[in-house]
């Protein structure tokens, strides 16, 4: 029995001196930089002049394999279709953002077949989003004086000049977006989004999506009343400026956004016609631009886009400089990407996961970052991966980024040759087309599911979704980000912490609040730490374990003896530690030594034990207090223990480690993992008047 | 053998179906309302009159237990002791801020009375700090245009009204932060300073010190240069400046400030002396005004306090609203009152700790939200505990908070008679006293102490020291905030997770990293989580897990099994999930399903298990697959491959649990803890010929 021994202990553990500190951790950083280097399929040095070609073009390994019988028809007809989505979507997008319309298609042109050669995701529809699209436009409004005044970006009349400066601003918006993705993506920061959890997007982008659909009421409506951006403002001015009503304006948008939920209900209903949602835009623009042209509706007040300029962007790198209101444009950048980051990483995870390949993070969010760049250069506002075309380039049966670069091109002919057709779009079809998208991003049944499975992630929606409705995008955004970071401070300022017992004679131990039947040794007090012992949980820690002692103490009281004398720390499940938490250990060394308590450690991992050498706890501690198991340190406290009342000695207990159950870093062969093993070489009953049976009852 | 059977189930596990959701997390509530009600020293219920006042007035308590012969003497000897150092102290700080030196004396007389009769530290010394100061001066300055040219607040002269600005503006960012520290108390938020980790904070604000000290350079030298707030800046102004250099103030200052690092030194090397610290300032101020009248100096181009107005602070409540630059504003308040609130109750918490009773934070943190509240009141600035002035009043043997009152009431009387006194203390003597008050909060000691024990603490040690020295105090905090955000969120987002593998033919599993011996079952993955599963982590969970089926798919290839056929999850280290856990294992389950693999759950806690009935997990997941301990689903998924083997039926395997080993759904007895009962009951040998001594070699 028992012949295999070098299993149980630490096998990294060699010499016996303190190691040198920052030397090992430039070490450890080495190999870890290694370990990234040769993360990829092949390691630097095996590159051929191909891999080192698709490090900076990415598109060249899916263009190398690309199957052309197979894939091609599929790419151009979901290319082709996410097109005719974008088209309207993009414009009417701008629209929300503040600036003229083509700068919408902009942004669907370039950006996309940037995006197309450098990014991962094989199935991600890039271009301008709604949700972004009202916080740039809300941000800049309040920085440009004068622009809330602005009724059409595409034809600002006398607020030429104000425009103007709204659209410089955008632009940069855009560069310094760009700027932040790439050098979170450079420097592999992409992480910090996982911060906010599903339930504070879905409520934020939940009340967005409604603040969006309201702003967009007032064309149909055919009124000229002031944007605002909070729910109860919204309706507060519409009603006042009821006297505005224009039926025509009204009928046409109410007959195109039937139409949009008609095909919708029908492409849900119905699993053939599932494409025709993705159509209802263009076949909306269609309509509504055929029935001005032949009703001549647009000198008969309906409001139409007007103007269009023809051809492709001319560069706008000139207006990235200077930058006023730094404070205020670096925030609102910020905002922006990290709202853009989260919605396209978290669809193309879903989409890479559906399809089954794997996506590299940080080239998608330098590809992202790029795409951006190409965007400011080229007179378009920030682009990001959109829910709603993504969904419908992937259900078009898109295979690779060639979907993306056709419809780029789509975008570039409607640029080069249509822009007089859609000059005649009417506001109020865009409208509805921006209502019928948004309806899908308000997520009533989230809201249910978490009901029902968890409160407190349903109070974090709710929160979020009622502070964006009613203070408004901004502050509704900074409540639900404030309220995440809250939760994951909370969550790791109080980490769980138990106290063990001995389950049934066995060499198993466990919480006691979860197996009362559990054994504690009067006396001695088990403790197992459940995280990583660092700068934001040791205060809790420190409160937990003051606690415990005095349940423990009261629980040895009752059990005839007069304080404790052993506290146990389990660290099984420490991962690592940080220079608090050494700081903590030895806080409570001294304090429990000045007490004339031992403190005990079982099973450190080895980062932990190197941690503990450096900063010279070990020493202090003492080598012959480390075990294995929590059994082992649980025997020989309770032989101490048994001595000590033979003896009569309490007032100094024999603190030698029996040569039965060896400590860690005394014997090579005495840590004894089998249980059975342990009890019948003698490890002997657990102080059978005093525990059996009793619990702490924590 | 193992005749207790109860202590391994599952206790609170009695009816089998789905529980009603939120009316059980609404019982959760009430319990912990109630829990939290009950866990100071009596009930509610059981609350005399005494009790009642004492929750209103808690200096109640300590006032009814007063022991008048022991302890008055002390906290007599304390408590003028910090009024002497509180007095050039305060006033000096005031400078700092940028307001008249009288709102340091009111600073340091009500809110220090206030907070001895609510506080519940004994022995924090609460008054104006150094840090919050220079916050405050700073931001405020940026926020009153035309405030950077005021020379001498205590007498702004042509500039009256931007320092009558300033100063409603000072009290303004006293109310609000008044405002939050009494709302964080009140809503139990204590624990968000909590991220803030030692390295950040001793990094700003040693980073901090070394701004102030060098601020008050100028004074030492008799310039009137601008006020800078990065080093270099500092440094080059000075050198610019030096052709305003005056020999009488740098020779006074000179000799201050040798006389008070002198005192220093020998308080620290004479034991007996060591109260000759704390007496350093005030015995420097006197000589300094001694020799300003003697030397009739103040004529002669000493600059001197001017103006300091007699007698007790009148009322400043119509100060507080209008509050302009209410975003700014509130910004500040909000740095402000987290340095402060991190300030004081780390220092309460030590004292706390060093004199063994017990701090209660929630009085802690309203006690100093309320002695704001009287300073915005009474003309004062924001106060918080001091480090300086609390060690010297735990050191002066200070027993109760009647020390702070007594400090309160020394500062009155010069309030009352000795203002014209002080009007003649010169600004060299006053920066004298900063520097030499501030070089002990250049903590160059943690950062070697942390450049040998953890390489990353010291990295962050060092950019919100270098952040704060050269990019100013503000963006220097900023960045310090952002990295310990930043690293809590990182720790947060790469939970720690293990592979395990039997140890030495036991039923222990055990990471197969740290034992490499530990065995391997060819098809069978273990997995332990060890974190809560909660949003922030299960993106990192999911890519672990897809990267260890990876290896076992490899490992058991290896030895002759063509797939992984079961994954077990062991949930031990796991207290709770959210939703985002529940629909992650969800998942999991179903992608698994897909493909042929079985999931299975180990030794959930009730909190998860109530989390998954009420998602209906566990009806998904089957209560079959649901098992106390690792060992037992081992077995079971052993026997089902052996049975596959044996039948030659691959493609449909047995899925039924075995009746030996359990499931902890099933059957009551079932479930047995000890390892080699089990083994003799005939669970068999772990694969004999594929798994010996096999590892993952993860």
């Amino acid at each position: 029995m028992a012949t295999k021994k070098e299993g149980i202990l630490f096998p990294w553990h060699h010499g016996t001196g303190a190691q040198p500190s920052y030397v090992e951790e430039l070490d450890g950083l080495k190999n870890w930089v290694e370990k990234t280097r040769d993360s990829g399929s092949k390691a630097f040095r095996e590159f051929t002049p191909f891999d080192w070609a698709a490090l900076f073009l990415p598109c060249l390994r899916w263009l190398r394999t690309y199957r052309v019988k197979e894939w091609l028809l599929w790419d151009l007809l979901a290319g082709v279709s996410v097109g005719f989505m974008i088209i309207p979507q993009s414009m009417s997008y701008a629209n929300i953002a503040g600036v003229p319309s083509v700068y919408g298609l902009y942004g669907a042109f370039l950006p996309l077949a940037v995006y197309a050669l450098l990014g991962s995701s094989k199935q991600l529809g890039v271009g301008p989003v709604a949700v972004t699209s009202l916080l740039i436009g809300n941000g800049i409004r309040a920085m440009v004086p004068g622009s809330e005044n602005i009724d059409n970006p595409n034809n600002p009349g006398e607020f030429a000049g104000v425009q103007d400066i709204y659209n410089h601003k955008v632009i940069q918006v855009a560069f310094l977006v760009a700027c932040m993705y790439t050098g979170v993506g450079a420097l592999r920061l992409g992480f910090i989004v996982r911060f906010l959890s599903h339930s504070v997007i879905t409520g934020f982008t939940s009340g967005a999506a409604v603040i969006i659909g309201m702003s967009q009421v007032r064309y149909i409506l055919g009124y000229k009343v002031p944007r605002m951006d909070s729910l109860h403002e919204i309706i507060e001015v519409l009603v006042a400026g009821r006297a505005g009503f224009k039926w025509k304006e009204c009928v046409m948008g109410l007959a195109m956004l039937g139409f949009l939920i008609g095909l919708k209900v029908i492409s849900k209903r119905v699993k053939k016609l599932h494409w025709l949602a993705a159509l209802g835009p263009i076949m909306a623009c269609a309509i509504s631009i055929i029935a001005v042209v032949a009703g001549k509706l647009d000198r008969r007040g309906i409001k139409v886009v007007e103007k269009i300029p023809q051809g492709l962007p001319s560069p706008t790198i000139g207006w990235w400089a200077p930058v006023n209101n730094l404070g205020p444009m670096l925030g609102l950048s910020a905002v922006v990407m990290l709202v853009d980051l989260l919605e396209s990483t978290s669809i193309a995870r879903a989409l890479a996961r559906k399809n089954g390949y794997e996506l590299s993070y940080n080239q998608e969010i330098v590809g992202l970052g790029i795409a951006n760049f190409a965007g400011a250069m080229f007179n378009s506002y920030t682009t990001t991966g959109s829910f709603s075309r993504s969904a419908v380039n992937n259900s078009s049966g898109a295979k690779t980024q060639l979907a993306g670069f056709i419809t780029s091109m789509v975008v570039m002919f409607v640029l080069l040759f249509l822009t007089k057709v859609f000059e005649l779009l009417p506001y109020n079809t865009m409208a509805a087309i921006i209502i019928a998208g948004v309806m899908g991003l308000v997520e009533f049944d989230t809201a249910i599911y978490l009901m029902k499975t968890h409160l407190r992630d349903f109070a974090v929606w709710l929160v979020a979704f009622l502070a964006t409705l009613f203070l408004g995008i901004e502050l509704g955004l900074a409540a639900a980000i404030g309220l995440a970071l809250l939760i994951v401070i909370f969550e790791s300022a109080f980490p769980h912490t138990a106290v063990l017992g001995r389950v049934d004679r066995t060499t198993v131990y466990r919480n006691v609040e979860q197996y009362p039947g559990a054994e504690m040794v009067p006396g001695v007090l088990v403790v197992r730490l459940d995280a990583p012992v660092y700068f934001a949980n040791v205060q809790w820690m420190e409160d937990k374990l003051v606690a415990y002692e005095a349940e423990a103490l009261r629980f040895a009281r009752a059990n005839g003896i007069d304080r404790v004398e052993y506290i146990i720390l389990d660290l099984t499940p420490v991962p690592h530690m940080d220079s608090m938490g050494a700081h903590f250990l030895e806080e409570l060394h001294q304090s429990y030594k000045a007490r004339g308590i031992q403190l005990i450690l079982t099973n450190p991992s080895p980062r932990v034990v190197r941690l503990m050498e450096r900063s010279g706890l070990i020493a202090k501690i003492g080598r012959d207090w480390i075990f294995v198991r929590v059994h082992d340190a649980v025997v020989n406290c309770q032989r101490s223990l048994m001595q000590m009342e033979a003896g009569g000695s309490l007032a100094t207990p024999t603190w030698q480690p029996m040569g039965m159950v060896s400590p860690v870093f005394q014997s090579e062969g005495g840590a004894e993992p089998n249980g059975a093993a342990a009890g019948s070489r003698g490890g002997g009953p657990v102080a059978p008047g005093a525990a059996a049976g009793a619990s702490l009852g924590l």
